[in-house]
């Protein structure tokens, strides 16, 4: 664990990135002008100008206040640093989200050591809502008001709520055991992009499943929901912040029994 | 089309219903007590004690200022009037959605004569976004800001971004209409509950299509979306205000190709 001084020198540079891709992104969200440009794409992880803009502004921020750090994020070329901190950026996780106007999309920002994140930061700036992972414990910022966050207790599948973003990723065999824990729990809700993660850790939801994620789409999160006493790893039960299939549970024993079902495949996914 | 001074009457009244109902909910949204109470409650339809003080707190308000006026509420008996108007109210639609912490849930309140809603509002109290459908046409008020409404262009299937609460709902007769539908979309969004109307209507997205919905559910949306210049019928091409399976669309085109392929089964849906 950093400490205290440099604890917060990297709140205070999470704070700042964050009000800076807010800026950019509250900006595109929902104009016209962006949903016409995007129907000229193919496919639907559309890079859109609020994306690349927000993580330059990120960026420069970070050469200017932390210029000895990494930077790996969705948009631009890697920048090795010399500090052993790395700084792990997603301007808009959730672009379907963000294109679709549901203020479910997020800026993901975690800044990492060679073990994994230490301050990470899921923003969702529409709803006003910043969902804080450090090394003290986790707290909601709302429009003013700060309020400490932790997860639930369940610790059963048939009390659970699960979130994901199946039915619209993942190979069959992923979306295969996806189904096996879905099967089992009490609701299972979709749509909600990085946003289900600040409900996991706020104690809203008990279990999120995903595939296929970068290093940028969950180190924030694990940071988050870890500092809020749950549980990421991957479908293995590794280390999953450098990306990979993710679970993400409020307690041991539900990670536990989502993890058998996911590895229950014939010889597991 | 009512006059204006029955018109703004009718507004002011829908208004102060809106502020009494996000009054009680707010209270109760991510309260812990309300996740645990309703684990004890079987399937995942639960009346919760927000969603009957938000209905009773609307009523209260009608039976003094709107005393002639009927009432069709989710939670209580409907009330008989004599103005040949009747007030349509789910406190919380979305029910779900609101057990999980997600703010896609919403009032909707509606006021109408025997040809259909006269003003209808979708009330998000947590983002603070009411989007609202007026005989002088759609706005949407957030956190003090008012902005007018209009659907999108979109007019081809391939185009539009469709929402809906499958694969939560319907019999395996309607997902199967849905999903001819689903197939030649652009993009399809799910767990977004009422909230997916307002985007319509701020033509965010093109398309919505629900089934087994009863009047509280579409009445409102009905005429958020029809006075931001959208179309909402039954799968038949019929009025659905009054309940029923709903398709709601940008542009006459975008709503004649969604019906013909709701439509295409063994006989139709």
């Amino acid at each position: 664990m950093p400490d205290k001084v440099l604890s917060q020198q990297l709140y205070d540079a999470a704070m700042q990135l964050g009000d800076a891709a807010a800026q950019v992104t509250l900006r595109y969200f929902r104009s016209r002008d962006l949903s016409a440009d995007n129907k000229a794409l193919a496919g639907f992880d559309p890079v859109t100008v609020a994306d690349r803009e927000a993580e330059q502004a990120m960026r420069e921020i970070l050469a200017r206040i932390r210029p000895d750090d990494g930077i790996l994020g969705e948009e631009y070329a890697s920048v090795a640093g010399r500090s052993g901190l790395t700084w792990v950026l997603d301007p808009i996780d959730g672009t379907r989200g963000f294109l679709s106007g549901t203020p479910t999309w997020g800026t993901l920002i975690a800044v990492c050591d060679d073990t994994g994140p230490i301050v990470g930061m899921i923003d969702q700036p529409h709803v006003g809502e910043r969902f804080l992972g450090l090394p003290g414990g986790a707290k909601l910022l709302h429009r003013g008001d700060s309020s400490p966050m932790r997860v639930s207790a369940t610790t059963r599948l048939d009390d659970a709520i699960l979130f994901s973003t199946f039915p619209e990723i993942g190979t069959p065999d992923e979306r295969a055991a996806f189904t096996r824990v879905a099967d089992q729990v009490r609701l299972v809700r979709y749509g909600m992009d990085c946003y289900a993660y600040g409900l996991l850790a706020l104690g809203q939801i008990d279990l999120v499943i995903e595939a296929g994620l970068n290093a940028y789409d969950i180190a924030a999160p694990v940071a988050v929901i870890e500092a809020a006493g749950g549980i990421v790893t991957d479908w293995r039960g590794g280390p999953v912040w450098q990306g990979g299939n993710a679970v993400a549970a409020a307690t041991p024993e539900l990670h536990a029994a989502a993890l058998a079902l996911l590895q229950d495949g014939a010889g597991g996914p």
